[in-house]
C-alpha cells in the first residue's frame, strides 16, 4: 500500500452507481468491498467482527459514512465529508439511531432505502439491529439494492484495471519462483508458507487467499488448508492465490509438475489451456455468463475431457470472487470493462481433476489478459 | 496447518452449546467462525463471497451441514455425518430449499429456529434468501440465538487454549525479529511485509491481520494500511497482529522505539505496562467486562494518563476479536476459560496515543499469560 485514487475516480463511480439506483432514495452499504469501492476506505480492521460500518449513498449528492469512532481518522482521509461516528461497540445502541437519523434525512417518508439482498451479498450488521433500523425509519420501505451496486461495480474503470493488472503481475512473479520451493519431499504446508512469503516479497500488501493441492492424478479438494503431506515425484501441484495490493485482488492458479507427470494429466492440462485460449479469442460483450460456460464446457468435451460441475470462472476485483458465475444458469450479460476469471476444470480419473485459471478484462473487441499467460505445457519443478 | 481436534472435543462443544439453547429446537450457523468451531471445517475459501454455507445444530443429536458441493470433500473429512450439498452458486435456489427441508426435519411446526442476531454477529447469507427461508419454514418461529453460541464459544477448552498459546508464541518470535527490519529509513509498508513474512517463517499458516503505525508522539490511527512513509529516529513503531495457526488467532501488539523516544512516550508505555501488570494480578471470574474497563481506566488515570475512548481489551479465539468488550457498558460476566486481550490505550499528546496488548486465559485463580510478556521498557530497534 497504499496508492489510492483521485476524487474524480470516486465521483465517476458515484455517478454510475446513482445511474443504477432507479427509485431508491438512498442505498445502504455495509460490506468491506462496497464501502471500499465507493469511499476508498481500505483497512484490514474488517477482520474484527465487533463493529458494523455504514455508508449511505443518496440518489443525488455525495455519500456519507456512519462509522465507529476508531475509523474517524481513516475515513476522514477519504473524499467523504459527512462522517458521523459513535463509540463502538455499544451494547445499548451500536450506531442504529445515528444511522436511522441519517436515513431519515435522505429518504422521504414515502420513499425507499436500498439494501443489497441478492446473490453474493450479505448484510454486515447484526440482524436484530437491522430490524431496529427498519422500525426506526418506518414508514420508509426497504428494497433490494443488489442491481444498483452490482451493475455499477462490475464494470471496472481503467484505474481499477491497472490495479488488478499490477496484482496479477506480482503474483506471476511469485508463481515463477514456485519451482524453487515446490520440490519433492517438501511439505505442502511449507510450500504454502513460502508461496505467501514470495507474494509479499513481490509486492503484495497482504495475502488474503492461498489454496492448492497436489497428487499424481490431480486433486479432489481445492479448498482444504495445507497439511504436512510431502510433494512426491509425479505429483501435479496446483497453487491458487488471491493476493491483494492497494485493495485489488488477483485470482489465478498454476499447475506445476513435480517431475514428469502421467500422460493423462498432461493431456488434461493442455485441454484446459486450449479452451482458455479459445475463450480468449471468442469472448465478447453481449454474451451471457451461461454462454461462456457453454463455450468452455463444450470445448472440454470436444477435447476428450469431462468438465467439472460448478462454475468455470467468475468476476474479480475488490473481492477474491465477484459475480457473474460461468454456470449454465447465470444469465448476466457480459459488458466491456468487466474483469473476469476463466477457470475451466476437468476430471482426470477417479474423481480427481485439474483446474486452470487466468484473469482478463473484457474489452469491446474481446479479452485482454491481466495475468501472465501460463504455458501450455506444465512447468516442471 | 493443520492439526485438528478429536471428535470428543467437538462432542464436548456440542454438549455445551446444546446446554445453552434453551427453547430453541435448532440453531442455524452461517459464519466461518461458528461453523469452524462446531465442525472443524477450516478453509480460506470464505474469502469468496459467492456462496452461503449452513450448519444446523439440533437441540439434541448431531449437527448437519447444508453446503455448496465444492466443500463436500472437506466437510466430509470432519466429524459431521449429515452433509447435504447443492451446486452453488445457483441463482434460482442457492441452497434455500435444501436448508428449509433440513430445518423442517429438526424443528416442529410450533417450534423455533435460533439465528444469531446480536452484537458481533452477522448473517452470512443473502437477506432475500433469509426471507425466503423464513417463509419456507413457516409457521416455525425464528428467534435470536446469540446467547447460545456466544456463551458456548466464549469458554475455551484446554485444547483451544493450547492452540492460541501456540499462535501467540510464534507471533512472539516474529516480534523478536522486528528490530532487525524496523530500522530508521525503512518504509512502513516494507516493515509490514517483512513482519508478515516473519510470522509465516515462525509458523503462521496465514496472516489475517497486521496493523500498526509510527510517529514521534505515538499514533492517531491504528487501522490504516501501511504507506511508504519512512521510520525515523525517535519514532515509536507499533505493530499488531492477528496471525492464524490451525484456525486460532493471536491478537497482541508491541511498541518498538526507533532509537531513543521522547520521555513522555516512554512514560506512557510504562503506565500501560503497569496497568496490564495490575490486571494480570486482579482479574477474576465473576468480574464484569465493565469492571475490567474501570480497573484499567482508573489505573491509567492514577498513573497520570488519559485513557483512550473505546474498549480496552476484548475476547479472542477463532476470530481476531470476540466479545466481551472492556467498555463501561459491557456487563458480560467473566468466566474461567475465557481468552481475553488486555489492551490499555492512553494519550501521549496532541491527540496521539499508545496502545499495549497482551493475551490471557482467565483461570479460576486469575489470568494466565498466553503472549510472551512485553518488557516494561520499550525494545529499541
Amino acid at each position: 500500500m497504499a496508492e489510492g485514487f483521485p476524487e474524480a475516480e470516486f465521483r465517476d463511480r458515484l455517478e454510475r452507481l446513482q445511474g443504477h439506483m432507479g427509485d431508491l432514495d438512498a442505498l445502504l452499504l455495509t460490506s468491506p468491498a462496497d464501502i471500499f469501492w465507493i469511499t476508498g476506505f481500505l483497512t484490514r480492521f474488517w477482520e474484527s467482527p465487533a463493529r458494523p460500518w455504514f455508508v449511505l449513498v443518496p440518489r443525488a449528492g455525495d455519500p456519507g459514512a456512519v462509522i465507529p469512532s476508531i475509523g474517524a481518522a481513516l475515513m476522514g482521509a477519504t473524499w467523504l465529508r459527512d462522517v458521523r461516528t459513535w463509540d463502538a461497540p455499544d451494547p445499548d445502541d451500536d450506531g442504529v439511531s445515528l444511522l436511522a437519523e441519517a436515513v431519515r434525512e435522505l429518504v422521504p417518508a414515502s420513499g425507499a432505502l436500498g439494501v443489497p439482498m441478492g446473490l453474493e451479498t450479505a448484510l454486515r450488521m447484526p440482524l436484530a439491529d437491522y430490524e431496529r433500523l427498519r422500525e426506526a425509519i418506518a414508514p420508509r420501505a426497504i428494497q433490494d439494492g443488489t442491481q444498483a451496486i452490482q451493475r455499477a461495480r462490475e464494470v471496472k474503470s481503467d484505474a481499477e484495471v491497472d490495479k488488478i493488472r499490477g496484482t496479477c503481475a506480482l503474483a506471476g512473479r511469485a508463481f515463477d519462483a514456485a519451482p524453487g520451493f515446490a520440490t519433492p519431499g517438501r511439505g505442502l504446508d511449507a510450500v504454502f508458507r513460502d508461496f505467501q512469503a514470495a507474494l509479499l516479497r513481490e509486492g503484495a500488501d497482504w495475502v488474503s487467499y492461498v489454496a492448492g493441492a497436489a497428487g499424481p492424478a490431480g486433486y479432489d479438494d481445492v479448498i482444504a488448508p495445507a497439511g504436512p503431506q510431502k510433494l512426491a515425484a509425479g505429483d501435479v501441484l496446483m497453487l491458487d492465490t488471491g493476493a491483494v495490493r492497494d485493495g485489488y485482488f488477483c485470482d489465478f492458479d498454476r499447475n506445476i509438475a513435480i517431475g514428469p507427470v502421467a500422460p493423462r494429466v498432461a493431456d488434461v492440462h493442455r485441454a484446459l489451456w486450449d479452451v482458455t485460449e479459445n475463450a480468449l479469442e471468442a469472448l465478447r460483450p453481449g454474451m451471457t455468463a451461461a454462454d461462456v460456460h457453454a463455450l468452455m464446457a463444450s470445448g472440454l468435451e470436444a477435447g476428450g475431457c469431462t468438465p467439472c460441475p460448478g462454475r468455470l470462472g467468475h468476476g474479480l476485483g475488490v473481492t477474491l470472487t465477484e459475480w457473474p458465475s460461468f454456470t449454465p444458469k447465470d444469465q448476466t450479460v457480459l459488458r466491456a470493462g468487466m474483469v473476469l476469471t476463466l477457470e475451466p476444470s476437468a476430471f482426470t480419473e477417479g474423481g480427481h481433476f485439474l483446474t486452470h485459471e487466468e484473469n482478463i478484462v473484457l474489452r469491446a473487441g474481446g479479452p485482454e489478459l491481466l495475468s501472465p499467460r501460463a504455458p501450455r505445457e506444465m512447468v516442471q519443478a
